[in-house]
């Protein structure tokens, strides 16, 4: 059994993460660490562990991780993986991390976006985790820089199809809706459930961290420089992500086109379901499980194709695209431990 | 004091004319009617209106309704107005009609998105009720087709910037979001509470119905034919509504010349608030209330126009806005009755 | 026109009196404090209220109060007001005081529940405010504490029926469940939506501070010591609190005889609603209302009655009782500014 | 591997054990029946199990159903079941079913509260299904009436402490709340999500048809007859049930004698978390899964016990106790296909 750990186990993506561990068959769940509550039991944290998870979190020193895990999965604000993971990886851990640290292969792209990188000669040792597109570089990586929801619900639908040339890149806008458990546990004004509910809004109007990560990947998978017009929302609900994509065709295309390019790029990899019928992904239909639904439709009078994906933006959009990778490091079948089945009620 | 009454008063729509009108200083609510419960005190379908409204609903006649009231509300099914309207115009009544029988001046259009249209005769003699682009035909017609909710937060961003020639007709995108009490009191599965509630998709992607109507409108405004991508969503709440448009600028812009033709258009016009200050719009901030704020930003990247506007569907989009267009109709100031501040909290 | 102040605006109590206060036609809303917002335009921190409230808050000072208002809202936690009110007294003023501070006639009463009480010799100018049951004492008084939400909802059913001797005090059960904005805008992990939403439990079990509250008041009205078990829960919701209570009756009771106990008491009261039918009130018909529903199944079995009342937790439950008292104060109908009719859609 | 079936799969319980049988080890999920959807994928009328379960639904035959499972859960409205289950099992099949049919060894009870029973003769071949409590009965049974929700909630935590005769039983008061899944996925206004969300009440006060079930296993446990008030609210949510108990103790009792009546009870039961630290039990501490949390307070002023219980209705409360039993029925261990960690986040 593989020993791991969570590094950051109490937020949302922490939490979710132990959740999605300690279900799971190949490995050993040993370590958790926190600052805020190093000490406490951490069901007495999550009361629904109780009887599911006996450990305590720690403080966390290299040490004490390195002595007890095989993999690390960093679930903690950017800046802080960069300042730990190279310990890590020199005492010859591989480590997943949920933030944007190890995202970039750029690490200019990442500066201008974030901060300064202090540790750019690990980029080389990191691959993008997005499961389905960058499956052999994960497979050897020592490092793997996860997928942000947002990415996620974006580059799955758009990649096939920019690969294959058929959309206009400088087209393309991505019109996202995201459940508020994306802004994790910390304390906002605008996380209350006073603020949230029964209200929708935009914000960080094409200005969202994300659209760069989403930016240097799209141009890779193209091959020309893509840029994007991205606007996040935030929904009245808890975990989702909806993504509506629209984007110029580059020629006259059937659904039975579109179909194909998406269902052939993602043939046999389990958590893609493309629909053949034109019925829009439901979040619901994605709840608590590790897929990612994609549908479209053509709208023939401006030429112009409009994608939809939905994800659990816990899961598939974080903790369960991380075990994914690691399932994937480990040599085990992909889906391990996610197979779980969706809750659509 | 002007007496008016509701046709069809029991559905979201209705009731919602009926809170309006029932605190209205300016006219007497003096009949209700609905087919599935004449003969039911309305407080006892709405246990809230107790103390409030005293009256019982009624089947409809048009004797009852003709006796009765100088100014009726219809909030019907599409094709029921169009059987008792030409009857309650020619005993003289004056009708706003929230379905969509009135609302195309071409009865092409309206027949290719409905049904066969029996009262064209009426549409010359009808104006379509966005109460602050055509407030004179509003004041004179004796028919108002007030407008869909959609259409209204559609519109009232566009109406601006396409007169003035500063957007590509054939580049305009609109993502909208609604609330579920825009599909009404019907029973539905997908209204569901189990359904809705923790649940985000979009449905009738650029085959919704409101499009025509949108379209028609647009193209009158603009001069030229106006053929829009229009993809509306279903929101887990159950009021507020929030499109984001995206539409190619046909000139360089500053965000001084947009806010300017935006805020001159709607010089004086109290329910129309325009953000100077790139703050997306939020429903929260119209709740209960007949205001519609309007947010932009400008995409330099792709000289791309980010328009977002929101409004509460039962109030500008629907009942609100019917109960304005009623007050320009009688030389009202358009905001009496109407003058409640919204719910932010 | 009676000038008023908000002292602590930011809040939800705060806000929700702003809204009440800007619509109220016999007073001016002349100024507004808080202390994290000094210098901000209210409008900027609710932008719900652009167009409609113009004030910046100020900081609070004893001068910029006085010299500007003559009736001053205390929107804090407690403790604070025991500080400002008396000097506002002194200068004058009259205060509706929001917190704990001003409620209990006992002042050990409070120290047992809260903490030293530093204005000792207010009290006796001071009145409950359940604007119902006191109105005589509120018409004179210098001060009011306005009730907490949950004794509101608890003490109007229960007033009528223990000063009738028809309860056997010592029964008396009251579960209550509140919308979560009862906590206030304050920042708290279990405040955030992600906690909230779709999810539910008890909290402070037998041991909440509004108990003490409670048992002064119904000892008060009972003329005997009444000593309640009270148990809140907390609701998935934003506005409405509901509370079951159950009580043994002191001998046995027709239901028309709880009704006319109940209809007697309230007579010519207009926000309280008394339904004869059994059917249980519903929060959603007083939602932004001033109304208490109360609703009531006699359980023969066991000679216990099942009260049930709900309130708007703002409006009734804190801002509108508050208004409710200032009229009472001001000589006022007491629904003035009050008379929204509810959103049950 | 078992063969099981689902007579009536495509409702909320039915499809909850859909997910629940698909991802169970031990079993074969090999049909599917509803007269609605009679030929339609089971992963069209719900698209979350496409890729999962690639069953269609067939109209409800005996032959059908009998050539091809060995165990069918039945998940129908009540008087159905009589109707099909003698079949059933007079061809050696074993039958769990969610309805009340089979819940009451007294039949004349089932009639006060349903309706004329058809198959009185299978009564006695039927065991109530509440797994930690009649285990022995439920492992020899032919058919399991399985527990509605609501007594789930009620009788898990009074079971122990009525059996060691601690309560006084003419006090017990239940105030529960449930999550709108527990009314089913049919048509109704009063489960549409805008007559739901923001919105709770209480219904069927003192007359709920689970009230009788309740009191006859209460009643059987005590020795003596158990005649309690219960009182069942709507909560805003979708999932998770909640339920408050009231009831005199017959002695003083501390602390640890309520803890320990509890854990003894229910030692190595897996399912059944008792809290030691009088911290409420939170309905998102078990949401998705099979746990029963409990705690309780004492309310030593009144010599009067506290208990609060939380479970998933779909789960416990329905499907997941339905598995629960087929695994003790099979000689597994309960858990099996049942050890999903609950979603706190």
């Amino acid at each position: 059994m593989t020993r791991v750990g969570v590094v950051g186990a109490t937020g949302y993506a922490g939490a979710e993460l132990v959740r999605l561990l300690a279900g799971h068959p190949e490995v050993d769940l040993t370590i958790l660490t926190s600052r805020q509550y190093a000490g406490v039991s951490f069901s007495d944290i999550y009361p629904a562990f109780t009887g599911v998870v006996g450990l305590a979190c720690e403080a966390y020193s290299i040490d004490a991780v390195s002595d007890n895990a095989d993999i690390l999965f960093t679930a903690l604000p950017h800046k802080l993986p960069m300042e730990i993971v190279p310990g890590l990886v020199a005492s010859g851990k591989k480590v997943i991390d949920l933030s944007a640290d190890f995202r970039f292969s750029n690490a200019a792209a990442y500066e201008a976006a974030y901060t300064e990188h202090t540790a750019k000669e690990l980029l080389e040792r990191s691959a993008y985790g997005l499961s389905e597109v960058f499956t052999d570089r994960i497979r050897n990586a020592d490092i793997i820089g996860n997928p942000g929801c947002y990415p996620t619900s974006v580059l799955l639908p758009l990649a096939p199809l920019l690969k294959a040339g058929m959309l206009v890149p400088e087209t393309i806008i991505a019109d996202s809706k995201s459940g508020v458990s994306g802004a994790g546990r910390g304390l906002s004004v605008t996380s209350l459930y006073s603020e949230v509910a029964e209200s929708f809004k935009a914000y960080k109007v094409a200005a969202h961290r994300h659209e760069p990560e989403m930016e240097e990947i799209l141009s890779a998978i193209a091959g020309v420089d893509v840029n994007i017009t991205f606007v996040p929302h935030l929904l009245p609900m808890h975990r989702g992500m909806e993504t509506t994509i629209y984007a110029g065709l580059s020629r006259d295309a059937a659904d039975k086109d579109i179909y194909d390019c998406l269902a052939g790029y993602y043939a046999d990899r389990r958590f893609i379901r493309i629909s053949e019928t034109g019925r829009p992904p439901d979040t619901r239909n994605v709840r608590g499980s590790n897929y990612c639904d994609i549908g479209f439709v053509i709208d023939r009078d401006h030429r112009r194709l409009i994608l939809m994906s939905v994800i659990d933006n816990l899961v598939k959009g974080a903790a369960g695209q991380a075990v994914q990778n690691m399932n994937i490091m480990l040599g085990l079948e992909e889906s391990t431990g996610l197979d779980m089945v969706p809750f659509p009620v």
